[in-house]
């Protein structure tokens, strides 16, 4: 979950971005005195996802501005439903509106999207995972969407795990070397994950010592034959052209995990709007 | 054009982002003085925009690190094609990777967007045209991305100009009061555009002296009757969802330009590999 | 208008400038629980501006001083009169003082001098405009201070609107081909200004197709000749040695504008001194 | 003198208040790759402050861009001399011009008014002081061009020496006690100065044990009536309504030091142009 | 191993804030252009820690000072020995010279006393482990500086691994259940270690499913009876009142880890001197 | 004493290098409305400092979080005392425990070694005295804790005194020439300090004028020569190889200052606990 130093700090340079030397509009029309109040609307069915980093962006412009969420998140709007209230100095909710939708429309697209996929895995065993294919800049308020949706993490960036690919394995020559290697450098905490794209690698990566194991662009019956060898001794993930027609059949194979890069680099934004009242 | 303090910042904080306290995978594997060379090759056809901003990741992580454009921004580049080579140290250029393709993938699929609707209203003498629906942090990169697509941009902040929207009419008590209290304050080098919804609008519009009118939310026969009725006195911006399907419509309706939020807020990224050789 | 964070973070670094590893003085001598009050004196006449960022000051250092704008912007200070009284920890007050006094004369004196030029001009269509001959930093407070003397705000930065110069005349080859060039690439809501330094140019510029022109050193018979070829087809402004002792004349030649870079690079600083009682 | 990471950082700063998302103009007129020189000529005669910073800007903004200082910091330029060459980029020549032109006559407008002071006491041993009245953020290149003007600094800010005003002195209960505070706080290598505005307080201050002492807004009967009773034991400074008609007079009471605010807070800017060639 | 934007900053920030508004002695005694050479040299023994870092603080004020390493990090240094030499302007490693050494001192020092704990374990198959009892801001640097002494790196903070004490027993109500709900919830790539005080807790942690066991404060027969339970399982690691004394008894029960505060909150300096030749 | 923004920066920046992304433990396990209370208590006798810096670290965090100091800074917590409550959310205290107690401990542990210093030169005129010697980003944090210890402050940085050693005086060919490039120079404010080896050099450095002698490394027979020649005229510093067993000898050589590079450099983290109840 974003810490909240860096999403005031986020919010707050994003508004900066957008007004510059100010919102030269708002400023000349609307009196600094005029208070009002506003209502988010869905436009279309969306599963709401930051919620409440939506109303922060309205409080860091000004900490007076009232913000009311009717939906949480994870929970379902349908089209033309209200998610959210907001009501105070009006000058303030017109310049920081569209910071606020260009933030919480991208939040709510991805927890859409991941909900399609975690919806068409149901029954499995298999989670959704998401990527480091984020937006520069919003990791992890994507990953907290992809949370939102139904999906669960893999690693929040190179800091924060061992994912072992075949650049890796060639520089080491060898998965062997490679996660020795790794093994003796990395902090006590960090699991180690290796990338095997046929059985054989698969079979070094286990007697290697791993933690996980990414069967990467594997076809189902490889995976199939992966997931049984491996026998629960490690967790795997399957990795590579996942799409929503796919995401079953891969998930059926037995896999752990499913990672999809989509989830946060092609999730279109949800269509929200501001209504002022 | 971003600004280059402003691009080397945000690659900064992009690499920091992904990087945190260190790529332990690489660090552990991947030996010091290692070199080596990759390819970006495209997965799929996309016009290939932010080239440069690709190699400058490359090189704001290490300056040493050599980067060779193959393809210029605006260019079609199809599948399976070079679009760029990298050398240098190996480290590097697998720690960059990441953030250089989350970017540049970006880009490139926010320009191949913008192109498909440049081409569906060739012919016609409307431009296509952005708005501040952008992720925050990255306008600048993907307005220019934007223009490589062949699209124009509208403002790039609340500060770049002046657009009067129902909001702001309603405080100010009407159109023509509006643009009088705009036209009193702003800086001099601002123009004025007045947000109508209907033909009645578009009259006071004109009247109250604006230098651009945005037709929002009209149908494409009032579209025709509001350009008619302006007859280049003024520019013409037609708002709201525009889509692939009917943007061609929206433009034989003769007016100057189209804006369409799709092309910053719901492009898929191009699909694009490093490939180390 | 100067945005709100741009504000704090300018006073901020301003208060760390002068204040660095400590009031030592203050910090020594005054006691932690001291409180008291002060007066903001006007030492001679003057225009007051920025009375709310001089208070802006104390309350960004400590929240819990009052501050008390007896004037408001715009309203001319006799000597001898309060013009804002600041009450509260006697510490925070005298340790912010300086601060606060260095940017508030600052803004008075810009405005007491814009003041002095648009009454100069009363009676005439003329009016006083700052240029980017700013000091660096501060360019949106002198701004502002400018239009509280009574004066218009030319272009905010460079990203703020276009004005070619001879410089980019002579790049493009001439003016049409300069004008040309900036029309399909600016973004869609800023004015083309052109400079002219002879009646041949004027022409040019106005065939061209932009939207000011700016008289550059011309005399007043060059101008009045071109405001009358003009004839109120784009506006216009007058530039190059504007002295309190010609501006008048300038005035009467039915200039648009009259740009004046004395008003934020040679006023002097108001005299105001903070008595504590 | 300006500390070089502070000098770069001020620099930035200031660029990126003026140029924003771009230098519009420059971008869409001049090619990337045309190149030239440019001349930085005095149109007026002025003492030269800051050479170097001038040069800097440019080389802050393009590191190739090539700067040669025709004058040094100290020398008289007279109107008409070329002060600098500027050759590289045109585009970034252009676009930095103005920043390194506000910055550089602000310089030279202080150095130029400080030497006026400089020269009224020639042959008193009076030394010509700046104040903390500087323009917020720019301080400590204010305070160089007072060096190369011929004047002498006072304290940096805050942290910089002691100095024991009026407020100080009645929170403290009297001078004697302010300055036994102060002995006991304050680290080993700064000064103690007290403000003193009668003999009596004069006689204090020296019993107290303090380092300097300020005759505050005395006449100058009173002035060598406090120099005569100092007799050399500790620093004199004379502060209040200095002015370049009293000044001298000030001076030949025998102070050691004359304080001048104006030097910082209402020096005009030096007139210079930069010419492309 | 701190990554390279970080150490830059790192390094900025301390000469800032050592140097602040000028070394002014230096400024006023060497000249702009006196070059020299300087040794480090050791003035007991010491292993070498950060010689790296040692060189990057004076190549970061100037980047044309010349810095060859004599030793590298790891190796011991005895009293006497030059461990690097620096060459280049005076005025520069002169003003270098105090935040070079004090984190380079900080480093060795660290890495000294690690190796003294590593000595003491030496034979079993025990490994010393750093805590997050590190030092504000220089984080990356101890944790580097243990390794080079030989020991390993716990986690590198909040977010780089799951650590259960015992208030995040009590909130989820029992061990079991705080691990389920963390395996929900974290990222993929993070362990899990558990805190018991006992053997009960080791049993509980072992059944729930954790991958590290923390054995809090327990004597070494208790810690025998753990590790023998345990039996390879999961890895052991022993904290608390672990001292230069101790640390090989505990060692001998079996565990894997023991993690030592004092490595990094509690070392004293390395004694190097810069010797100007 | 550390400035309020400055203080607000630290600990920010510390949290956010402990926390990164998240801390993932307690976000996982203790719920969000969870609320309780903690005591921070003294392992082992310590001088508090910095008491009120550690409750910032809390408030920082969260503002809600409740602080209440039950020592004051300079006071002798005996072991096993209560230091201080914070009570609040549950899952704030925990995730900013490490931090705060990072910075407390780092704080008390100087002062306590301070006072030993301070107590073993009782009955005596000297002072102990701090150096430069700090952790990087912690200079006024320790420099505080020094003089809560019953120490004096040297001077704060480079900026903030002239203290002219070997290196300076080879420079500038004597003391004589070094003292004097150094008056003409510096702000008014700052005093001057000349390191002397021998009697030779401190007679020299009388005669310039100089405010404060240093005696680098002499032993206690040339102090106390030294000490005598000097008379009082002005300030001696004794610098050099002190410990607690040599200090009570070097200050009864008549020295005012004494100076201890180990007080920060040097000092062990006081052995405070947080026990959530």
């Amino acid at each position: 979950m974003i810490e909240k130093f860096k999403l005031r700090k986020l919010i707050e340079d994003a508004l900066r971005e957008d007004i510059g030397s100010g919102d030269v509009t708002t400023l000349a029309i609307v009196k600094d005195d005029r208070v009002g109040t506003a209502k988010a609307i869905a436009k279309s069915d969306t599963i709401v996802a930051g919620i409440e980093v939506f109303g922060e962006v309205f409080r860091v412009y000004n900490s007076d501005i009232n913000f009311k969420a009717v939906f949480k998140d994870g929970m379902l709007a349908e089209k033309g439903e209200v998610v959210a209230d907001i009501s105070g100095a009006m000058r303030d909710i017109l310049t920081a509106e569209r910071v606020a939708l260009n933030i919480f429309q991208r939040m709510c697209g991805i927890a859409t999207l991941t909900n399609r996929y975690v919806d068409a895995v149901k029954g499995t065993e298999a989670k959704i995972l998401d990527t480091r294919k984020t937006t520069p800049g919003l990791r992890e308020l994507e990953k907290d969407a992809v949370k939102t949706g139904g999906g669960s993490n893999h690693r929040t960036g190179l800091y924060g795990g061992v994912l072992i690919k075949e650049n890796h394995i060639t520089a080491a020559g060898g998965i062997t070397n490679a996660v020795k290697n790794v093994r003796n450098d990395i902090p006590l905490t960090l699991k180690v994950e290796v990338e095997a794209k046929n059985l054989e690698e698969v079979k070094e990566a286990l007697s290697a010592g791993c933690d996980i194991i990414m069967l990467d662009n594997m076809n189902t019956a490889e995976m199939k034959e992966a997931v049984s060898f491996i026998n629960g001794r490690v967790m795997v993930e399957a990795s590579g052209n996942v799409t929503l027609s796919n995401v079953r059949e891969i998930a059926e194979t037995g896999v752990d995990f499913i990672s999809v890069g989509a989830l946060t680099h092609s999730a279109s934004a949800a269509d929200i709007s501001l209504i002022i009242s």
